[in-house]
């Protein structure tokens, strides 16, 4: 990185998709300053593989944000109540938190432009997913137009630029381009529900996908889980 | 309000103008669920106003958020380093707050989706205002657009609405509507940097605006200033 690389806001939840995407922006060139949040999630597991992740990838500098979604509920992973499914289900699944990305690219904004930065990223992905809505590549069109009429650079003319180098990219090939990049996945929780020490559940949507990811880009999968894969 | 009323989330920040929309929202038979925010602001004095504003117009609920914009700085309103300007200032002023309203009608969408909402009401006004971006009808149409593919809701075919009804009203014809419905407006505070009782300066441009308003509106301005008004 260049003492003039171009700022970016980079955030980072601690899971392959965002970890990849933080390998991305730093071969970009991108000085890259990565926002993690603390939103009222079930575990304290996600905040520590952010750390770690942010360590192991690099960034110029690391902030995590407090925000309690968990005071409005609605979603299995704010919820203790609500089950997160093993199975799968149809629709849109109770693991969706309402306008969750909405809120965490608006926070991203706020920062990118006290910082002088015209460049977010954000590690959302339409093809192996759950189904979420603020993961499509329309969500992302249409916050970056809001955020060019929502912000002072925005109307002085200046332009911010969403980037979602995944949107489009299966599981496989996400893990295969983080590969090529030195990403160690190892660092990384993807799990709805781990241990608390960290252990993925292996049942959960999210644990199949990438499990399925890791298998398909005919790669070694790093990830600890709580019962070995041959009993899953 | 009947029991099948439409529920609709307001955002109330303690000043005339959230005052007066929470007003129009509950006339409009609305069951509002009024959302304010502690962001970091320079007083506290803005969220005991806004505690004030819902107790005398009425909610069914009301939620106060803590988010720490402050982390970010970057503006008159966050940062005690930065002055609050006195005097008009060209271009957009020191006091916007990158992002604000982004990141509260984000906030405002979560709750929305999880209570079952299809209605947000935000005051902004963009006739006798600052110059925020994030204050005008361009801005409030991008995020109804985001709203509606971000969530679950907008994806499966409902539709979002963001009232913001005074966005074409001078601040004469706010206050005039307001009276009509009856706001009290004592209760409120609009004033960038009052006093820890809630007196306002009188002098920075939030403070210019209301003053103004109260007087082409032909009614007593209920404000208490710091300083007697004859002095300033």
């Amino acid at each position: 990185m260049s003492p003039s690389a171009r700022k970016a806001v980079v955030l980072v939840s601690g899971g392959l998709d965002s970890a990849t995407v933080l390998a991305i922006a730093n071969h970009e060139g991108y000085a890259c300053y990565a926002l993690s949040f603390e939103y009222g999630q079930r575990h304290r597991v996600e905040i520590e593989a952010a750390t770690r992740v942010v360590a192991e990838v690099g960034a110029v500098e690391h902030r995590t944000m407090r925000i309690d979604l968990a005071a409005f509920g609605g979603s299995a992973l704010t919820d203790r109540a609500l089950a997160v499914p093993e199975a799968p289900t149809r629709g849109i699944p109770i693991t969706y938190v309402p306008a969750r990305n909405s809120v965490f690219l608006a926070l991203a904004l706020a920062w990118a432009e006290t910082l002088g930065a015209r460049d977010i990223f954000i590690g959302v992905n339409a093809v192996d997913y759950s189904g979420y809505p603020d993961c499509r590549p329309e969500f992302i069109a249409a916050f970056k137009e809001l955020a060019n009429v929502a912000t002072r650079l925005g109307s002085e003319g200046g332009r911010f630029e969403i980037h979602a180098p995944l949107v489009e990219l299966g599981k496989s090939e996400i893990i295969q381009r983080g590969a090529e990049l030195g990403v160690d996945y190892a660092a990384t929780v993807s799990c709805y529900q781990p241990s608390p020490s960290g252990e993925a559940c292996g049942r959960c949507e999210s644990c199949r996908l990438r499990c399925a990811g890791f298998a398909a880009a005919g790669l070694a999968d790093p990830t600890r889980y709580v019962v070995p894969r041959s009993a899953v």
